[in-house]
């Protein structure tokens, strides 16, 4: 037997994750020059970073020849006053992709089930698989999560339940309350992941307190990331949240030195810079009104998104992804998710936003006017 | 059961790894300023990183709030045309630790064994532990590689042998003509990683070419860094060379965004500036005879070193590092490596050099002179 016989058919089960083009890979493809390239695939923060981050990265940059705080104790230290978290209750990962995988890693032994949401991050059945473990995917109800379908779903060689929220690629949300009431279900040898990645954008109106819940429920951990609202997803980091337990498992499974010293020191100064993340929550707001407006006066259906993306309903996506791309814009197509008529964009500034709008009309009727 | 019950106990016999007191630590703990501290403690590199990888983090600063390229194409092109192997032998990591992290986790099932040498790099065990392996620790010989005793150590179990070469901590080096008639003894389907860390650091007439072994012998992972003569550990990147079908095992498992834009950027750059790395190592190599010239008046016993390190015999280690660190030194114990009595130090800059062997007069004889 070689090599690759060798390992495991969960291994080599894993379908790659497709990324978001890169505006240099369009650039390159399409002789295009990179100003000329709108990209709105990848849910970035168009306002960039707080400068608080960008002053951080500058005092940090004479260090980088030595390695980092393995133990992360700045960054530690400001999650900890922020949330009201002990340092032991944090784990810090090279992206909240990084906390995923080791919780993957970590609570699943071959053959170990883990439960999500059809349309969910593609990360979760990756992980999963990586592992070792056996993905359950259920049906979504209405494009999101059917916690009473995820529950039914768990069996005893469950170990770990993965849910988004709000989710990606769609953009949906459950209430805080019935969270809460998901995981009174639960049993308690199974681990909850609440994966919170845009849980910034969230309204005050829709917020909740999940990590008081922490306190009550053993098995439940929270992932963020600075990928989102902070504007980070170029430097990699996000974080967990957990009982020590958990966390202190995590921790060894974790790479001593998995985020870099610029990371850790950008993500500890974004923390406190809360008002940048507010106006990017509300330029968020504005740009997708601006989006759904259009979409509304094109007769095109989208769904509902408390995230700072739209999922929309192109019919052939494959298509008018392409015109989109012969324009310079970028966006998500997600076949993979098994949305294959939907494209899903993200929020841009307004004048981003208004390119794409333009470039969609030319990419839906491609005769037209010519 | 509860959820750490669950856990695989090979997950839970996991030592974190020990790293470098970070300098921060070591002022917030005795109160001292953080120029007055002497870090030879992690193998960096006291040259710093290549200008040209510090001007390439300044032009990708703006954007990094885009996720970076997942499939790091220009870092892949540059790696491509100074190595003359195609971008698809050519895996990408978080530092090589995310690297030597991937082999495990994608050739070893749980009970599959990983052979290793005695006093090896510590992350060989923790991937190994942390993937359900096996770890095979082989006696050492001299301090080094015991190559007919790892070949013996190959059992229908193994999956994966790790080398490192120069051998971190110790210092050790195996000639290449040895390595390749042990690649020759070795079955096809075991993996062989050939850790070269440190290989920038070798003189020329101990280099030898492994990268031209890859067409031989389709089972050799080699893994290289950016964090030691490159200058960027606090950056994280590192890469491995092997076979298409085996490099793209290890894609699979990769997580899409491990290695951030600063560090393909600066990786990139680095990679241009071969006169840096020259300098590097004509730097250790003249702290090196700095150090070990110190050692020999001194009395010391040292374990002559082809990496940017030396281990010294200091008795009562414990001790000796204390009396170090209280005078702002740090350097490594390595008791955790099965050498007690001995001390890592990473070669300095002349007068980092020198302030450590004042201090280390002073650590080995406490009483003297007051």
């Amino acid at each position: 037997m070689g090599i690759a016989d060798q390992v495991s058919a969960s291994i080599r089960a894993i379908s790659p994750y497709q990324p978001g083009k890169p505006m240099a890979e369009l650039a390159r493809e399409m002789g295009l020059q990179m100003g000329a390239i709108v990209k709105l695939a990848s849910n970035e923060n168009p306002l960039g970073m707080s400068p608080m981050a960008r002053e951080a990265i500058a005092r940090e940059l004479a260090d980088l020849p030595r390695y980092p705080d393995g133990n992360g104790f700045e960054l530690k230290a400001a999650l900890s006053a922020r949330f009201q978290v002990t340092p032991e209750r944090i784990v810090l990962g090279n992206g909240s992709n990084d906390v995923l995988d080791l919780i993957a890693r970590t609570f699943l032994n071959p053959g170990d089930e883990a439960v999500f949401s059809e349309h969910g991050f593609a990360v979760y059945p990756i992980s999963t698989l990586a592992a070792g473990g056996k993905p359950v995917q259920v049906p979504a109800r209405d494009y999101g999560h059917d916690l009473d379908a995820m529950a039914a779903a768990i069996t005893a060689r469950t170990r770990v339940v993965f849910i988004a929220n709000p989710n990606n690629p769609t953009g949906t949300f459950v209430p805080g309350a019935q969270l809460e009431a998901f995981l009174a279900r639960v049993p308690a040898n199974v681990v909850v992941v609440l994966d919170e990645a845009y849980t910034e954008y969230l309204p005050d109106e829709d917020r909740y307190d999940s990590i008081a819940w922490l306190a009550r429920f053993p098995n439940l951990i929270i992932s963020r990331t600075f990928s989102k609202a902070y504007g980070l997803a170029g430097l990699r980091v996000g974080f967990g949240l957990g009982s020590a337990e958990l966390i202190d498992l995590l921790n060894r499974v974790r790479q001593p030195f998995n985020v870099s010293s610029l990371a850790l020191a950008a993500a500890a100064a974004a923390l406190k810079d809360q008002a940048f993340v507010a106006r990017s929550a509300d330029i968020n707001r504005r740009g997708m009104a601006q989006l759904i407006g259009a979409f509304g006066q094109l007769g095109l259906e989208w769904i509902p998104s408390w995230g700072n993306f739209v999922t929309v309903r192109v019919g052939d996506a494959a298509g008018v992804n392409r015109r989109l791309l012969e324009q310079g814009v970028i966006v998500r197509p997600i076949g993979a998710y098994g949305l294959p008529e939907w494209l899903r964009v993200s929020v841009g500034l307004p004048e981003e936003n208004a390119r794409f709008i333009e470039a969609l009309q030319v990419a839906l009727h491609p005769g037209a006017g010519q």
